[in-house]
């Protein structure tokens, strides 16, 4: 029998959704618990991840509810550390065999991290230009080598950019990041249209068409949350 | 037989010398190519790695003379991608196999990229306070579980930290850092005998003790070349 598994997640979080997307992928069973980052539990930090933060884990130990995590289980954050924990309690799934495809996917991961990320936080969040996320898609353009980053099967590199990516589409779509008003809709049209973005489109298009992306992404529900943010702004 | 790696390196960057240090304990051959940061032969960036830094790798393809590399083997940078490819084709060595213990190194790996190497940087070339080490060391320190960071057995989170208290402490004890003359030496001080740090403090010592790290570490060229560095500014 596979060890117990509690994921500590919330809708709205793109580094939750990352974890969640990959345990959709491997069909691995696991509690899901929705964490209320407005109003977190009192014992979440304590008990599960010091850092307070969500994503987190649960692993192992006896059965219990979670909201009362046991001593006996192993504690496990962040979301791309997360990421290689369920690749490798996967069997063999979301990573290629191969070492240098191995390396390919995590140079993309990097990538995610030092550009994507930085880019959608800061037009979403930060009042800077929206035009970061152009130079952070040529960036990882290239780096797309299949029907996924690394080639025809779905791995945690795919994983790890879609969230910051339907995130940001919503934040433009619906014009409500930290920009003057009309600047997200142009945008937009530009992330649809633009030719110099087909292969990256294409590309997003084969992810977000995953059961695992559309089953742990609430768009309606993220919408909602990003127009209240921006309101009380 | 194995496929042939030639690693571009230069023996002042420590990102580098955590790869040196991987390949020393795999015992995988490979070729030591030393690059002139001060001076990068043009065929370089076009040819190895785009973004211009080392550590990079050649892995695979014709047997070639390292300053010729061929466009038929793979390059790899990033010297924490490199830390787990070389795990990956080692078969086995650098990382364990339980994937909780797993998740522990890049956890480890993660406080070093995101506390310890900023706090060296910082007060070796940014002039920001020195106090800012020993907040990392203590976020640090409670991740080692063993004799070296997740157990007896030395991995990749071993590699990656090294390099960078290594060069922190030549800055401290030679006091050549970006501080007020005295401040490195009795930081230095402070990190040698606080009774806060002993934990961390024999775990550095039996990391140091490894050929892989002496082999690899040159504490002369280190030290002149701070004190160059320095005396330029
Ligand atoms: N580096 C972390 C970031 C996780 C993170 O920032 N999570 C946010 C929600 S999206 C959180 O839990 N914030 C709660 C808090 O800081 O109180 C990861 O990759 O998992
Ligand atoms: N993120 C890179 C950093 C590597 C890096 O910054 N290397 C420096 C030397 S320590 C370099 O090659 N600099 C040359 C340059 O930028 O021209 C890694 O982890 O490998």
């Amino acid at each position: 029998m596979p060890e117990t598994l509690t994921l500590y997640t919330a809708k709205l979080c793109p580094y939750a959704q990352r974890v969640e997307i990959a345990l959709a992928e491997t069909k691995l069973p696991f509690t899901r618990y929705e964490i209320d980052l407005g109003n977190k539990p009192d014992w979440f930090t304590p008990k599960v991840n010091a850092a307070g933060k969500i994503p987190a884990v649960a692993y192992g130990g006896p059965i219990v509810p979670p909201e009362s995590p046991s001593p006996e289980s192993q504690k496990i954050a962040e979301s791309l550390v997360l990421l290689e924990f369920i690749a490798d309690i996967s069997g063999g799934a979301l990573l290629p065999k191969d070492p240098v495809l191995r390396a390919r996917v995590r140079l993309f991961i990097d990538v995610v991290s030092n550009k994507i990320t930085p880019a959608v936080i800061g037009f979403a969040f930060q009042g800077k230009p929206v035009d970061d996320l152009w130079t952070a898609i040529e960036a990882i353009q290239p780096l797309i080598l299949g029907k996924y980053a690394v080639g025809d099967e779905f791995t945690i590199a795919d994983a790890a950019l879609i969230p910051f990516i339907a995130r940001g589409k919503i934040v433009l779509k619906y014009d409500i990041g930290k920009f003057e008003v009309g600047v997200g809709l142009k945008a937009y049209e530009i992330l649809q249209t633009d030719p110099r973005f087909e292969k990256f489109r294409r590309y997003i298009a084969d992810v977000e068409a995953r059961d695992s992306f559309k089953n742990t992404f609430d768009e309606e529900y993220l919408k909602e949350w990003y127009t209240t943010r921006f309101a009380r702004n």
